[in-house]
């Protein structure tokens, strides 16, 4: 099972010290010295509204590019894109990652456009991006639920994903973290047959803690990849107090004992999610790993 | 789905502060006000060992008993039964729970025996206590993993179960919250044939941030009960700085939004969380419901 490490952007992005660049660059090291490989990094926004991503260029310029690692960057809009693709050809981003928002009051307050309006940029900038040899992930932002206007159709998501053209990659993410594993099931049953063949991902906040829960009934329903942030490091614009991303060590502590190798080391990474923690100045990261250890063993022993 | 409230028992007996029987009493009334209707409020211990179950009698005379609400306390072995017994009639419980550790270490080191003397001791106490009229739960501790001697076989905990005697309900426990939703399936499918009809149970705790997952994987397995505790009170003995049981304010909001009702009203039961919080001097509850607040509507809106 793949997990996406999304800490150095969606973690940091929402994290009140905005940290150098030399640390972000550390950051990433660990989290491939982790057993990390495929890492979102940086987003392409505009500095005045989200300086914790200012130096997306540098990020990527500094980055390692060991065999095997593959890089995203958010990208919000034709711009986002330019700012990737006017970077050397060694700098640049393996995958473009682009944030549609499925309720509209949602969308209009964060992009500044419906819907509708943000899914006809995208298709022009996933026309671009792939013309360019990257790959593309289209995230459906709140597909679980709305922040201003509550819950959001199954339908919704669907038409949004049956609109959305030529795509690598179709990623559901539950961006304030109020979803539940039944729901889980049903998307990815109603996205499927509208983008057939095309790879899931989910992406999951533990706001109401039911994060790990979603993730592990993303894995039944046959979504591909999942994303976590080492440390557990983000949290919930929309919930201030709460818990960020799900987090890294403690996904792949769930997934390897339950026989789904993942690749990562949960100690090396539970190190890790304490490390940016204390970069951060937080008391405590969410992520339980780095406290509790891991627990050795085969979880199914006769 | 049928939450068991064990915040009184379970939460405070891992907590440092020892509170006044009428904070308990409060905390068992903010119980029932949130829908609770099975609340383990005490535990026949040695008060020198633990002194926050002390007041087991007290607590179990003063708690409103309300028609529909059933209670229930831990018992360790026939001296505890005796003095569950020993209550006049209106204070006794209408419930044991009896712990029986499935390593021999771990129940070397918490019962001074071992696993089967533990078990005999269990059949002689069940037998008298099913007959004085009490429903008897088997709890085996330590059933997903032994924080002395790693993992746990699922044949031991089968043999365990398959010798337990006449019972009403069988509770297993992920004691140091090791356990992953596979192991969940598993156990239930190893214990089921050996005791047939009995209804299951399940105890997790966060440590590790799978309890959840593992709640969700214990209701698609058939388990008729699911342990937690408001405010996701109780720490782990063998993880100090890891969280508690599961939250009940956060399991309900999974479940109800799930389609389960549990009959808990998620707001209600995150103001006692928090409030019990605020009497065992915690700067916040595990639970993140509290924090984040509910979410409205139906899940699977189409």
């Amino acid at each position: 099972m793949e997990i996406v490490e999304v800490g150095p952007r969606d973690g940091l992005q929402n994290e009140k010290r905005v940290l150098p660049t030399a640390v972000k660059i550390a950051y990433v090291e660990r989290a491939i010295a982790a057993g990390l490989r495929r890492i979102e990094v940086a987003a392409f926004a505009r500095p005045d509204r989200v300086p914790q991503m200012a130096d997306a260029a540098e990020v990527l310029r500094a980055a390692p590019r060991p065999e095997g690692v593959r890089y995203t960057a958010l990208v919000l809009n034709g711009r986002g894109l330019d700012r990737a693709l006017a970077l050397e050809e060694a700098a640049r981003p393996d995958e473009i990652n682009y944030v549609v928002v499925a309720s509209d009051e949602f969308s209009r307050r964060n992009q500044g456009m419906s819907t509708a309006d943000s899914l006809a940029a995208f298709r022009e900038v996933a026309a671009r991006a792939r013309e360019a040899g990257l790959f593309v992930t289209l995230t459906v932002a709140a597909a679980f639920g709305c922040p201003f206007t509550g819950p959001v159709p199954v339908s919704r998501v669907r038409d949004l994903v049956a609109d959305a053209g030529p795509v690598d990659e179709i990623c559901l993410a539950d961006t304030i973290g109020v979803g539940v594993p039944p729901q889980v099931t049903e998307l990815a049953g109603a996205v499927r047959p509208v983008a057939p063949g095309v790879p899931l991902r989910a992406h999951f906040h533990n706001t109401r803690n039911a994060g790990y829960a979603n993730a592990t009934a993303a894995v039944a329903s046959g979504f591909g990849a999942l994303d976590a942030s080492l440390g557990g490091i983000g949290g919930c614009p929309f919930a201030p107090a709460a818990t960020g991303n799900i987090a890294t060590e403690d996904l792949a502590y769930l997934l390897n004992r339950s026989g789904l190798a993942t690749g990562v080391d949960v100690t090396s990474a539970a190190g890790a999610g304490a490390w940016i923690g204390e970069q951060l100045g937080l008391a405590a990261v969410p992520a339980q790993l780095g406290r509790a250890g891991d627990f050795p063993g085969d979880h199914l022993l006769r």
